[in-house]
């Protein structure tokens, strides 16, 4: 039976290719601390559950395309609070993150067009890519700069003619970077003077460590048309599992496009979007506490990481992720040497190799993704494991 | 700023374009029957509600992406009990039956593909097509005989050399047709003998009149490699607003593009699917119940509708949806009508004009979809409304 081409252009997204590894050591009754997807493992806030246990049982009638009412108000609000001025109306409720950057780029771009983003840059951003025929622009950034954005000559270097969008996440899946305003800006003027999108997926916002400041591209005057914000609940408030994110813009023919496409799939979930308006009206002060455990955690993987000989690493500065380059040549064989052949005391680490986070896969070679998602217990623990791992590879 | 030509290509579905015409008249002051969206009215059973009271606090992390292990088994039990024999490893857990078909059409087809399917059609399958860039090709089915199946010569002679499926719903959205084994066999000699699959969007299934019989071509044996079943939870337990369905096929190439897909958009909803393992555990006697109540509708529909001077309508055997033909030119222009210039007592009906159901419009323009999804009262009250707008409107 015939398969589509565009299927076959579509592959496993790099955080999720050593799954069946790690079913092997699971099989072989390894425990694995899971370094490689940012799960994170604080509780949902009691407000989101409370929507659940004090629902009226009845028929469960499909959300208005477009997003609850109820939601769209309380994203409308946080975003206020944080001087991002989007009116409900300007705010499309979708299932999850990826939903809303699918939606996006459908809206925006054509088979052969290209997206300028960061090298490196989430992984899934490609899966989408991929199914939608788009080539990807990458604009370097410097692991020993703490992958800060280049100055604006070098990301002007990489608009081709048939680029539409600047993509980028601030705070930064994979790396932790944390952009300061000067750098968004520099993005800024490299997409008015070539009228591109930006595309900003601030879903980490609210993790930014070390007290620094934060600037929203929302924050940002005169990019109203440009502007396309990206926004989930799923990490901010340990609820990955809801599927609720959201697309904003004052852009009224893109967002004509974006109601297209939520048209088309019907509805996001009813219950789950209720539940997520209680979390959008959340108190600053679950951020900080949360905040204050990421950062300790931080603190704990980025210590014991310098500790390890020959591994080389900046600091991150937000989100929970960093990118270590490791003492080997080839960080997936070693990924998997260490799920399949390694343990300590029955125990072995799971991690991301870099190379499906960059353009060119080469140049992530010696660099993995760690999601610092677990406790500080678990993180000494498991980078234990990981110097034990590479002395013995290295030994081999 | 670009806007990209696929998403000009994607037009509103049928079902929903009258919407603003609906909103001025409910801000008008007007109640509205609507007959329109075929959202049913029946509570979701207690069990349903049940997984929400009983959650366990903590973090939401992300289900599988194939689906949560529960879900899967679920409602591999629901097909046995049905003699089709999926087991849970065939069966990806999906966003509603549009998530299941966007995957299923992006894995078996490419821009230019042709799919057949039946006239009239569901139009939503229309705006997946839009968006991947897929032209329908259709065989035409006769009201007089309450849009049955063709011979099939009348298939063949529509299938082109792209056609790469045969996509169709059993009992059917939008005529209630209901297609006896004879008829399923029809399109299986046809896909077989062209190499085709069978799209079968059987969500539906449980919504059977008269005692008849259902054939799902889950019971047919030697189509394994060309299967494709499409369910959803949506329609059988009143859950539209849960957002979960699923695909399932014994082919395993076609199964790994849908996992590739699934895992691009990472879950579906976690609790969701937890909450709908248990309804795919439910008795037979509550289909009995609601189907009862379904057949009385139907019924007091068919009983209003022949009554009405002009209009003409088959009995329909299955779904909740009836397409009978009005005494008037164009019924998109008529259903504007009533809904923003007529009223009986405040009152007004909302339904959906047939021509978005047809690859040709013009073959519709007379008929309407109509969603019997209220009870007994309100159905005669909104045929009453129907029968006085007609009157009015074919003497102005």
């Amino acid at each position: 039976m015939k398969l589509s081409k565009r299927i076959e252009n579509v592959h496993y997204s790099a955080v999720r290719s050593l799954s069946p590894y790690a079913d092997r050591a699971v099989k072989a009754g390894k425990k694995i601390y899971h370094l490689n997807i940012g799960a994170p493992d604080v509780p949902v806030p009691d407000e989101y559950y409370e929507t659940f246990e004090n629902l009226e049982r009845g028929p469960l009638p499909y959300a208005p395309s477009a997003g609850m009412p109820e939601l769209r108000e309380a994203t409308s609000k946080y975003y206020k609070n944080r001087n991002i001025n989007f009116e409900p109306e300007d705010i499309y409720i979708t299932m999850g993150a990826s939903e809303a950057l699918m939606f996006t780029f459908q809206t925006i771009a054509d088979d052969g067009d290209t997206v300028l983003t960061t090298n490196p840059f989430y992984t899934n951003y490609s899966t989408i890519f991929e199914q939608l025929d788009i080539e990807i622009s990458a604009f370097p950034t410097d692991p020993d700069k703490g992958f800060a954005i280049p100055e604006e000559d070098a990301i002007e270097n990489c608009v081709l003619d048939n680029t539409v969008a600047i993509l980028l996440s601030n705070p930064t899946n994979p790396t932790g970077a944390l952009y300061s305003r000067e750098e968004i800006e520099r993005i800024v003027n490299v997409a008015k003077r070539h009228n591109l999108y930006i595309v900003a997926d601030e879903v980490y916002r609210e993790f930014i460590y070390d007290d620094n400041d934060y600037t929203s591209f929302g924050e940002i005057d005169g990019i109203e048309e440009n502007l396309i914000l990206i926004d989930s609940i799923s990490k901010r408030f340990g609820a990955c599992g809801a599927r609720v994110g959201s697309v904003a813009s004052k852009n009224k023919e893109f967002l004509d496009g974006i109601n297209k496409l939520c048209n088309c799939r019907l509805a996001a979930p009813t219950i789950e979007q209720l539940a997520a308006s209680k979390l959008y009206g959340i108190d600053k002060d679950y951020f900080e506490t949360v905040n204050k455990e990421y950062q300790r955690r931080r603190d704990v993987i980025y210590e014991e990481l310098i500790a390890i000989p020959g591994v080389t690493v900046k600091k991150p500065k937000g989100a929970f992720y960093v990118m270590p380059k490791l003492p080997v040549d080839d960080t997936e064989k070693f990924a998997k040497w260490i799920l399949e052949e390694f343990d300590v005391d029955g125990e072995t680490v799971m991690f991301a190799p870099a190379s499906g986070f960059f353009k060119d896969a080469e140049d992530g070679k010696q660099m993995v993704r760690i999601a610092f998602v677990l406790n500080e217990d678990a993180i000494r623990r498991s980078m234990k494991i990981l110097r034990l791992g590479l002395e013995a590879y290295n030994s081999l």
